[in-house]
């Protein structure tokens, strides 16, 4: 009895996903008292926040039948990658049934990905691919070797060709796992490259948190358990020090030294990042993202970096640059701080564009921001 | 309440490694009946499997406190690099507090590291540290391109040395993630060149299933459930297209493409494949290492690769080469047909290296036979 269980529940399929874009999950869990799950392809709740209240997932039930299955029916979905979780008798956990799971700071969630419209650009498709490599670098300003995960675009390797750099930072919480397995970078690049509307780049895609060398279980801290907040994240040293990450990558790869084939982008506190960096080195970046950014300094943030913010925009501004694109959701809890920064930049005169979306601080969102931004770059 | 729950929970250091080397795992489930863990540090149970009769991890039993964590404590435990799943109400997760996993076919495991002795290997230690790549090539025998790992030793890029070549195979039901997860390869190598124990080499690890062009999530078929028998991976079509990744290997990196700087190594099915490469191109290879191999072709593999299996060993043993080394543990179910190999090796005068440990078919073996097989290559 216990192998045909076994069997049955080895058997099982979840997530499938069915021809008219319709999802079933399974779950073989014959002890359990209540089953649901959560994910974002449900409609959203309001959920309360360290940061506030935010739009959450959703819950449904699901339903055991006559074998200790558990089954829920989604309706038809839109195209899109979506996570999910199960919860048993309370307790969230992942799929056992689904291999492919990415974690968000310290908690791992499934998901699954319906085809179609821009979630075309998050699979993988018969194009040619790029490389992604993780490397170390040697941070002389941290003092410390530290890992770097770097995409080089389809035939880098088989060229002599210099590439322009994406500089892509990761947001609170993440390290440089985040963008290449959250936010299917080299899928987007890729399929947008082989598309012909971005151009082939390199995107170096480092750790954020200056006091890690690298993401859980593969630095020298083991397998520590990530946090939200982590020290010295947003006090300057990372702006003070992101020459570093230049230095390598310029002397390690073939690229084109230059303002006009550097950009950088960035994610909540990336964007944050982003801004400073951009700013404090005035005429580094012709291309400058803010992904739902966290945008102003703490006032506990004191640093020199921090010292001359109005200046250092204002010869930002004086030196040129293509583009400064700013995208948040409308429920994105840093909205109204973005809105004070554009009202800011409109008060300097200082150019940019501006997307707003639906939904707010989500990954859903960043993805696309990336799809919107790279054909932007290096034209 | 449920707010100050959530804060509770997210405090949850889960494991707990203390000076002792004893661990406590925790578990936040209140509304659960039976928590149970499972894992390879607790004594081993016989279990059935497909196989027969195998060693199974034993399981240990977790006690309520007063805030609904479930608590465990091991007893002192060996260095070793560890894996566990809970099992709340006889259904097996993962869990939640740590967010190291390892995906094992289909099925995600937590671990932990114990260091000490041989376990330090496993380790990030504070020594230069190679580059590990996910790249594609192009295999124009098997009509696909094709995602491959690959580890390139400490100072690769900054060099002009040309280096060796170890082909490392995964096991049935792996992939190119294998080796590199859990079998802590990049960490393995790094430590043993940094230590002088090992040559500095260049590792590729292809994906062995001929039908996929990737594991879960990476490749063209999204995010499938990994099967442990997947089709045409054991007859002969792997070995027959195996060129293509030697050739890819030695045409994108710098390497010294001769027989005394190639070695083939691998696990389970992996050392199915090693042993008939290796003599199906009979002087290709100066180094062979078998690692719990599934060893001989199966009635129904009639393909032309194994028309001539005795034929093709004698020449390779003609040939000469520096090295074949198989290594197994005492309760593997594929004991009995390694020691029929090895007569038959015997009655060759084919000579190798036999190494025999403790346990059974586990990554615990194959890690350390990558640790012992590697300081042997390209002396």
């Amino acid at each position: 009895m216990a192998q045909e269980a076994l069997f049955r529940a080895q058997q099982i399929i979840s997530p499938e996903v069915h021809d008219d874009s319709s999802v079933t999950f399974r779950l073989f869990a014959p002890n359990a008292e209540s089953v649901q799950i959560t994910g974002d392809f449900l409609p959203t709740v309001k959920m309360e926040t360290p940061m506030g209240q935010m739009d959450g997932p959703g819950k449904a039930d699901l339903v055991k039948d006559e074998n200790g299955v558990w089954v829920y029916k989604s309706g038809v979905l839109k195209p899109e990658l979506y996570n999910y979780s199960f919860i048993i008798d309370g307790f969230t956990t992942t799929d056992p049934n689904n291999p492919f799971l990415i974690r968000d700071v310290a908690s791992a969630t499934n998901i699954f990905i319906i085809g179609g419209g821009h979630a075309d650009l998050f699979e993988v498709q018969d194009v040619a691919h790029g490389t992604v490599a993780r490397r170390w670098y040697d941070s002389p300003g941290l003092g410390m070797d530290r890992r770097i995960t770097i995409y080089t675009p389809p035939g880098y390797e088989n060229s002599n060709e210099k590439f322009p750099v994406l500089y892509l930072l990761h947001g609170a919480g993440g390290d440089e796992e985040a963008w290449i397995n959250l936010g299917r970078t080299s899928q987007i690049m890729d399929n947008l490259i082989a598309a012909g509307k971005a151009k082939p780049m390199i995107i170096a895609m480092p750790n954020g948190n200056v006091i890690q060398d690298a993401a859980p279980g593969e630095g020298s801290t083991g397998f520590y358990k990530p946090q939200f907040m982590v020290p010295k994240t947003m006090d300057g040293t990372y702006e003070a020090n992101f020459m570093d990450i230049i230095k390598f990558v310029e002397s390690n790869y073939r690229v084109i030294p230059d303002k006009a084939h550097r950009a950088i982008a960035g994610l909540s506190m990336g964007g944050y990042h982003t801004m400073h960096i951009s700013r404090y080195y005035p005429n580094t970046f012709d291309y400058v993202g803010l992904f739902s950014a966290a945008i102003m300094p703490r006032e506990d943030a004191t640093g020199k970096v921090y010292s001359n913010i109005d200046e250092t925009l204002q010869t930002q501004m004086d030196n040129g640059y293509k583009l400064y694109w700013i995208g948040i959701g409308k429920t994105d809890f840093l909205y109204d701080a973005n809105k004070e920064f554009r009202e800011k930049l409109d008060g300097m005169g200082m150019k940019y564009d501006y997307v707003e979306t639906e939904g707010g601080h989500t990954w859903r969102n960043w993805r696309v921001y990336l799809s919107q931004v790279a054909p932007l770059l290096f034209k």
